[in-house]
């Protein structure tokens, strides 16, 4: 046999061509290098498919055995970097198939009956998508106690709101992380949907028609994790769209975490000088000896760009793909597979800033009092204590911060009380004395405001529900 | 007082400015040209937020009942055309809010008491959003029912299954069009949890911080039907995932949509041949009188970009924005408003196309029959038959159909019997008979298969299901 | 004639159809919302297109002038808003045909001979597009003579050149602006590219085919400011290339002024306060009297973003799409109007801020001294001065660094030279007297370095580059 | 030394902190496995740098020579594989850096001099780039080549021409393989201005600030083939445009390809039946012998939205980040190379593919005539036999293809001339004799119409453009 003619025998599918496929064909077809990364979900599957033929007949017991022997021997090697994947065998389906022919002869060219490599990828990807959802699930919520922890130490840390980035009024730096805490809920909640909207397994799909063998599919979906098989075999082969969902999700997430990295990298900026990342957590400047960079945090908000794009890159897939299966869908893998792993660093990488990040508190509260950040506090007080109009107390109150600027008063409750009874008579001491950030802060109890016996409640809420974390 | 001075008065943040803002900053600071599309909303909040601060005292019962009947008269003009909206007012918000001043007096300037537009556009958008939600679900579902009708009637209509658009194995029409169902059935679970993830209410959280009078948040939460008040103030006013959520979930719905689009496009051409559409949904040529153009499904297919991309946009804006609102939100609406616009236009017209499309159904039994449709058919039966491995199955079958394609013969069931057994002498009649496209999808019995008694089940349970659509 | 049929008149393709299209196809279809805005451009090519079937004997020199005159009617009608479209003649085309045949009867319908809506419509949309280029790329060069005028008055104020938002090296403004006519000059370059390769008129490559009319295409071409016609009649009425490239370079040169309006809202922030915005470039907030926020600043930050997605959007619609004309093509207009239509406020807003924004010198001043930002002059003076490897010299500063850190001293040339000395006996009163920040400056001397004089330099090669703008 | 300290004295910036950066930060941090792609022109740098630095003084000849002589003994190294990069030193520069100053001592400390990674980066990135655009730009001649050597024997072959996928008017298989030269020409026009806008060297630009040292810009930019130094060093430390021009470019082109790769997925399909791709490059299936898939046109497809999807990406990236250098932009290098690379697998396949593909002349002559393709013909004889208005003669034509369709005639010029003389007593035969698709197709000859005789013509002209590929 001609060296040809056995790499020819290799390609499982290649009975009836008179040429092997060229070699950029094959270098933009394999795919090994990207879906090796499912090998254990390629093995469960043909664990749960075979186990399932035997019990319905379709092989023997025997087979079946020899199969899972077989695969389990496989299994060692590859977690000890003993198998040797091969570019001619493209894909993972085939590498662990050839594998496993080779070691244990017919019994090997049995399992793939009743179905195809069309389900079978389907049902790998699909696999290791849930997989990776329940693992990044775990991993915001170490993020979310990681944030709880820090906001708990800092309920009285004053600090200013902003809007536009402009100061707006004081706010808890404790209340300021838990609004992480509640973004990264709904977060979490996403990746939880998005694992229950990918529960039907595409197994038994075979190529799109389903299959004549007496197959049981609520079988191999059970073992396999899934709530049940799908009820459509086009639809199981043609659909990416739990592909979609989970890097929809994720994406989303990740752009609430680039959000709280952009505040990091502003915080330990000398401008705004809120903060000081650790020493494992900076890195340095090859020309510049001072240099303190918060490069995880810029990453972060790189990554996020990425894993957007990965996305978009998806959606532009499977844009006007008419059915079922084209291999377009091929490059479904490396985006999820790339956005995923990108996405890990970035959790990681946000917990360990986190856990030792340093809050300059001085500099916070000194802050949160400039830019007249309680002006809406003496706007409120006019209204509740004389019943002016509240777009009235905005025009006092607008000239009163006028005056304040133009005599460089740095904080309102500094402000002679003349001064401001010349611009409305109406305001007394009372007032001066609700102008401080501490009091702004203490006065917003509404639910869901910034007053530290409010954050300390949410603190509280949010360490039951992690306490299992 | 001068008519500059006027304008000044109209901008009610303006106390403090020594000049007006330029045209151009207006220009791109206007809103009122997108958001005026959530007049209803930001009626509706006003009346929740007006009831529930007469409730608690804040404002008298009198401004209460002023205030509503203000609103009243408004939703009135605005229904009927007679509302002048002022692009100097800005947005939606202030343009009511003007109005209602000027109809009422001091009342309508204590409506703003314990909100601030950050709390009121953010919840007037959440509303809309979840209120388009609904409507969308509502259309999706008649879309579904617009399938399985169909599908009930072409459950024996045998057509070719494709991968990578090449004949693949003979599938129920039936079969093909609930695929879709199925996609859809997902696409709307998604809608469903976009809507309950947006279930917290943000009014209350006012400007960023809370608010020191003592509103009743569950009260307005659950009139303006939400599950309750959001729990963290500043999450409140910054947060847009679930604007995100909601596009991310239509993008991929629109996705799914313009792949049946993408087919109705290629089966109404001369080469397919598999259908036509009514001549209500078929456009004519400026210069080529023959022409039946798919608009509408083209259109489709082009939408599914442009509801992707404002997706994409809006993570953009988000993406590394510090907490809390940033005028970069502003663009959430028209990027949300436009998308669910044209996602509405796609579910309308593949409605219409679906209710008249004629399918051709003896092409597409013709094209089921091309490119040896039935070759796995063959190779299962010589698994199933004579325990050959699968593996080696695939080999004989391809030189089967490599003997038929070299001697021009169309279907495997008209292959003499002679010259398979040539290829392999385990082949006989009964094989050869399981060969017709007809044996063929019968066959696949497998659960979620398209032998057509599966297919009319599935008929079945999707009509229970959308009884009451 | 019943009302139906007179509507089915009015469609001009409508001939041989049964029924109209239904509502929804007419408002998904329809166009002239959107292509109303290239008006002039239809009339343009009508006029080009009609005198040179007129010179080349295919139309009379009658029907020619009564073409041109009916199309000056129209012209002025649609200058003075007096020109009623309709939505059932669906787009600008058809609109201004109808309306011109109405008027001058046979000759109007004698106009769309040798030409099709497909090479009509292409030709119109690149007609608007060169134009919308060449008035950017003057936009844009104003917005550099801004910029350079602000440089010229600040070549001496020094500020904190950044790295990672950390002060990195001290830099002149005016360095730091004319950065942004740098980045400009290639926007501008890529404008210009996008003009010439859209050079080649589509006009005269009718439906797909070409025409059998003689017709003079190098003269229709040039009328219009072509280069001249396009060679292969089927690229010309399904490429829109041409539409993507200038997408593409807007979209680049709006992410420039992103970073712009980025450093605006940090620079404007309290933290920074190295800036102010004029009043008439600030807006307030309808609860916070105190706030001045950078509106127009954020709001080119989310402009960037659509801009970028609309690139996206239509690059995801012609992805795939097989030759010629496909309706999927009807969304670049409404893509590219809106991207430049964007883009012009973001440039006009640029220059309205730039031109009166206050650089508050003492800050930017005192925060470059922060951070021990000359570290890098005294590695420089080490290895200038006793040959010290760079890489040795880097320790050493970092030594010096710390030492600064822990004994709180502002400056590096504020260090006692003993202090110095303990960590490397060559340091001396020489070496501090460089790293004053002044003195950091004007060592930059290397081209394209930022010392004043340099700097001075670029202002007037701009100056003079830019003399006629 | 301990093995921590060890580690220490590796990272090259890290002099002044107290612990390393943690494993996480390392993770998210290091980009060697990705920026070793660029280790020549890195080195190509350091050699330039090092000649100038010892032409300048700045560095003695022995130093330089050092230098010299160690890279190219790396060079040797890497391109035999023995180059050990290591994580822990990040990225390219340091790798290189750190092995030269391990084999040729304090010279190697030397290199940096003048220097920082902010430029050196920028401008071995940037290097990279402009190459990799000049071998793409041969790649696409190679292309255009291929190209039009298959229109060259296919001039006369008759196939129809699609707008909305509907047959409209037959034409030469030569003209629509023109296109995609014509669009390709355009595509190569963009990525060299590309390669032009990037022409300017960054090296030198230091920092961020420029450098004290006496360098000669001028010198470095000539030897690495740059036009000349960039004019302000923080443009050039901070600027990605030219990556995101690359991009852009390579976008659009390959978004051409992916029309192409449709068109071969749609022709080599049973219903179109056009085409036939060589067996080296079709691939099989692993369940269904008789499948022939076009796996890398579809993957091509695929690509195009992974390329702009990168795109995107950096867009995303660059958005709103402050000058000069943020870590972000390390995540350009991947997007880009990564871009790159997909692409020129993309044009190799499609050289691959178009050289062997068969084209199936009966069908596509067939094809042709379907849909009464040649209903144009008709109404243009119309207009310049009778001067109907060609709104009328539409119109007539409407009525005649009706009449065809309701007596299932396949080609207008088999219809009855009695028949067309019912519905129109104009119309002779003359006109019906000009109905047949060769003479429709010899009929148009406007200047890049598709009658052979142009076609043809093209084809020279292109294969003397091209000669020298």
């Amino acid at each position: 046999m001609s060296k040809e003619n056995e790499k020819k025998g290799q390609k499982m599918w290649g009975g009836r061509f008179a040429t092997l496929p060229s070699d950029a064909l094959q270098a933009i077809n394999a795919s090994i290098g990207i879906d090796q990364k499912m090998w254990r979900e390629d093995i469960d599957g043909s664990l749960a498919h075979s186990n399932m033929l035997a019990k319905t007949g379709v092989i023997s017991n025997e087979d079946r055995d020899a199969i899972h022997s077989g695969l389990k021997k496989i299994t060692h090697k590859i977690e000890n970097n003993e198998f040797d994947f091969s570019v001619e065998l493209e894909d993972i389906h085939l590498n662990i198939e050839a594998r496993l022919t080779e070691d244990i002869g017919e019994a090997g060219k049995r399992l793939h009956t009743g179905r195809s490599r069309n389900d079978q990828v389907a049902n790998d990807f699909k696999l290791w998508t849930r997989r990776a959802l329940t693992s990044t699930i775990e991993q915001l919520r170490m993020l979310q106690k990681t944030l709880v922890n820090r906001a708990e130490t800092e309920v009285q840390t004053i600090m200013p709101g902003f809007t536009h980035l402009q100061t707006a009024q004081p706010v808890s730096l404790g209340h300021h992380l838990l609004a992480y805490v509640e973004m990264l809920a709904r977060d979490i909640k996403r990746l939880e949907n998005a694992h229950e909207n990918a529960g039907e397994c595409v197994l038994g799909s075979s190529a799109l028609a389903g299959t004549p063998y007496p197959i049981d599919r609520e079988m191999t979906a059970k073992e396999l994790g899934f709530n049940g098989p799908n009820a459509n075999s086009m639809d199981g082969v043609g659909s990416r769209d739990f592909a979609l969902e989970a890097l929809a999700a994720i994406s989303i997430a990740c752009v609430n975490l680039s959000r709280l990295a952009d505040e990091i990298v502003l915080w330990t900026s000398a401008q705004f000088g809120f903060a000081r990342l650790s020493d494992d957590w900076s890195t340095g400047s090859s020309i510049m000896p001072q240099k303190r960079n918060p490069d995880a945090a810029e990453l972060i908000r790189a990554k996020a760009a990425r894993i957007g794009s990965n996305y978009q890159a998806l959606l532009m897939i499977l844009k006007a793909l008419p059915l079922t299966y084209s291999k377009d869908l091929q490059e479904d893998k490396s985006l999820t597979f790339g956005a995923f792993e990108d996405f890990w660093l970035c959790i990681t990488s946000t917990i360990g800033m986190m856990e030792k990040i340093t809050f300059k508190r001085d500099n916070m509260r000194k802050a949160a009092a400039l830019g007249y950040s309680t002006a809406t506090d003496l706007a409120d007080w006019l209204v509740r204590t004389h019943q002016i109009p509240f777009r009235e107390a905005h025009h006092i109150v607008g000239a009163v911060v006028k005056y304040a600027e133009d005599n460089n008063i740095g904080e309102l409750c500094d402000m002679p009380l003349q001064a401001m009874q010349q611009i409305d008579k109406r305001i007394n001491q009372d007032a001066i004395n609700l102008l401080s950030v501490e009091a702004s802060v203490n006065s917003r109890v509404s639910y869901g405001g910034t007053t530290p016996k409010n954050v300390l409640a949410q603190v509280q809420k949010w360490k039951e529900k992690l306490a299992n974390v």
